[in-house]
Order: structure tokens, then sequence, then C-alpha cells
């Protein structure tokens, strides 16, 4: 797959962008826009936050290794661009909780009923859980390097797991934000169409960035020792 | 992992089944049970056939790799299950997705409009390309043994990604019928709880399957020499 790594990813950043793109017009323009003050704007910032941070921020953090690993890059750089994007992920996805929680609170919502919100507390608190032992054993100096060899393929396979997982909360937002909107979903008017694309853009990216991550490690440029865990 | 595979294998067949009960009641009890007769009891097959086909059974078929091969069995009757686990998935599909458009058009609803659509096509399209792959290139005896070993890193991959889609198609499903049985919703009653378990019970199948077929292939006591694909 080494012809096709360049292209894979360039056209993951174009899904990727193309679901916080679409993501953001439907909250920006065909849903009223952005606030902070418990009205159905200070929700609206919950889609754009979460796509942002849980699918395209997080993605491309997993996507970091592939890409910069074995390039003339030194490896803490590396590590700790896949740290800080993670944890800015970890940031902008607590505003966007904040955002929903608070604006269901200002307005007698009740919380947490809901799939997505069964969903989305089972994801996020798996990704903070991975982001801890991630911390813990591959960027603090404690762990053994047998420690970090035995861990790495757990890291790597619940990272994808937990990106898929976070896709999955997001269609199933997407599909309760469209009915509680109140349009005449079977028309397909604008709104509509551009909430189904953003779903099929969110599932192409996190298909295209697994793809990129588990397959033919060998034939990628980014190819280098992976028992180097320091 | 050794040790832990079989007790991953009966957690996986729990959550399949739960899956499958659960959304068989919720169907059979709370939405007025199953007819072949253009009402909302033919609509309620199309979910009980698709979380039984197109994750329970497909789910199973992919992991008859891991828990068969290399166990005594001889390698055709593991590959003739497999395919043959898929064609009966194939069937059930068929007649789960005839259930809903025969549903639609007997009460002009119309076809195709909604996200949980545009996903299930898209998912169903790649799962029949797949299979169609999958006996051209495995079963028959055209192929040859180079272009089976370049095909199978992918038939593994999209194997696991098209189940993925699936269990998504399905969360996003679950809540739109969450939302068109106009049950109140808020209020958590029986069939809600039951909807919403459902969902969590297809994400744990799914990723407790992934996990059995993609980690540590050289502990599971169906250990293995991969280049052998006839």
């Amino acid at each position: 797959m080494s012809k096709l790594f360049v292209p894979l990813v360039l056209l993951a950043e174009a899904l990727g962008l193309a679901s916080c793109i679409l993501i953001g017009l439907w909250m920006g323009k065909y849903l009223g826009g952005f606030a902070w003050d418990g009205s159905s704007q200070e929700f609206n910032l919950h889609p754009v936050l979460m796509v942002t941070s849980m699918v395209f921020l997080y993605g491309n953090a997993t996507m970091i290794y592939r890409i910069f690993t074995g390039v003339n890059v030194p490896r803490i750089a590396v590590k700790a661009t896949h740290a800080g994007a993670l944890i800015l992920a970890t940031i902008m996805m607590s505003v966007g909780l904040a955002a929903v929680f608070q604006n269901h609170n200002a307005n007698g919502i009740p919380n947490m009923y809901s799939l997505h919100s069964w969903l989305g507390i089972a994801t996020v608190s798996m990704f903070l859980l991975q982001l801890v032992l991630g911390l813990g054993i591959f960027l603090l100096p404690f762990a053994s390097s047998q420690l970090r060899a035995s861990y790495l393929s757990s890291h790597v396979f619940f990272g994808i797991a937990i990106l898929s997982m976070s896709a999955a909360t997001c269609l199933v937002g997407i599909m309760e934000k469209i009915f509680f909107s109140e349009i005449k979903y079977s028309a397909l008017p604008a709104p509509a169409i551009i909430a189904n694309a953003a779903g099929m853009a969110i599932v192409a990216f996190v298909v295209t960035v697994a793809y990129i991550l588990t397959t033919d490690k060998a034939a990628s440029p980014s190819n280098r020792n992976y028992s180097n865990l320091q």
C-alpha cells in the first residue's frame, strides 16, 4: 500500500474536514448558530465540538504515528503531538458535554436517558481510561519496556474501537437531532441532506483511518521498528 | 490471551444472543408481534431479521476461523461453514429488507431518505461485494494462492469494518424506531430500556468479536499457518 499511503491520508483528511464542516453548517446555518446562554444555540455547540474532538482530532491523533514516525522527526515529538492532540480533544469534548448538560438543565430536559447518551458515556469513559493508561505507560518514564510492549496491542485495538464507538455515537446523535429539529425528514430538505451526508462522511473517515492504521504496516513510508517504544 | 479465549467467545455469544432476544422482545411484546400483511407487524420483522443476520450470524461467521481452524476439523468444512453462515445471513437479510420495503410501499411511506437507509444500503452493498469476492477467490478453485494471500488482509479488514457499519446502522435504526413508536422516551418505559440495552449489547458484541479476531493470533488455541489458504 506504499503508493496508496499519501492518497489515503489525504482522503481521510478530506472526509474528516467534510464531517466537521457539514455538522458546523447544519448547526450554524440551519439550526440558529451558536451561543452560551442555555438556549438551543448553546446546544448547537455540542455536535460541532464532539465531532471535531472525538472524531476528527482523535482520528488524526491515531494517525500521527503512521504519518510521522520513521520520518526524520524525533520520536518524543511524535509522542507529544499524539498526546497533545488527545488532550486538546479531551478539553473540547468536555466543553461539548458541558454545553449539552447546561442546555438540558436550563430547559428542564432530562439527561442521560437516550441510547445516544448511554453510548456516549460508555465511549467517553473508555476514551478517558485509554488516555490515562496511555499517558502513564507510554509518556511518563516509570513503565518498563516489557509493560509497554505488552500494553501496545491493547492500546492500538481500543484506540480504533473507541474511535468507532465515538463515530457510532455521533450517528445516533445526528438521527436524534434530525427528529428533534422537526423538519419533514422524508422530503429531504437541505438540512436533512446535510445531516445524512455528515453521518456518511464520519463513517467513511473512520473506515479510512482504521484501514490506514491496520493494513500493511511494512509497506508504509513510516516503516520502522515498533519494538522501540521509548 | 490463550486463557481468555474461551471466556471471550462465550461473552461474545451471550452478547450476540442478548442483542437478538432484546430486539425480538421489543418487536414481539411491545410493538405488536409479527405478520406478513403490510401492517406494522410486517415492519417488525425487519429489525429482528437484520440484527440476527447482519450482526449475530455475521459476527459468528467471522469467528469460525478463530474457533475451529487448527482444531481437528477439515479446513474445507470450516470454509464451508463460514460461507454457509454468510449465505444464510444474506437470505435472512433479504427477507428483512423485503419486509421494510413492502411495509413502506403498502403504507405510502417513502423509501431511502433516512441516514439509517443510506448507511444500510452502503453496508449491504459492501457486504455483498465482500461475499462475491470471498466466494470467487477463497471457495472456488480458480484463484492462485498468490491472489488469495494478497486478498486475505483486505477480506479480514473489510469483514470487521462492514460488521461495525452493520452495527452502527442497527443503532441508528433503533433510535429511529424509538422516535416513530411515540413512547415518552425520557421517562424510560420498559420498551425504551429494552431498546437502549439492545443497542449497547450490539456494540459490546462487535467490540468483543473484533477483539477476538484481531488480538494476539499466536496465543489462540486456533494458532495455525495462515499462509495455507486452501
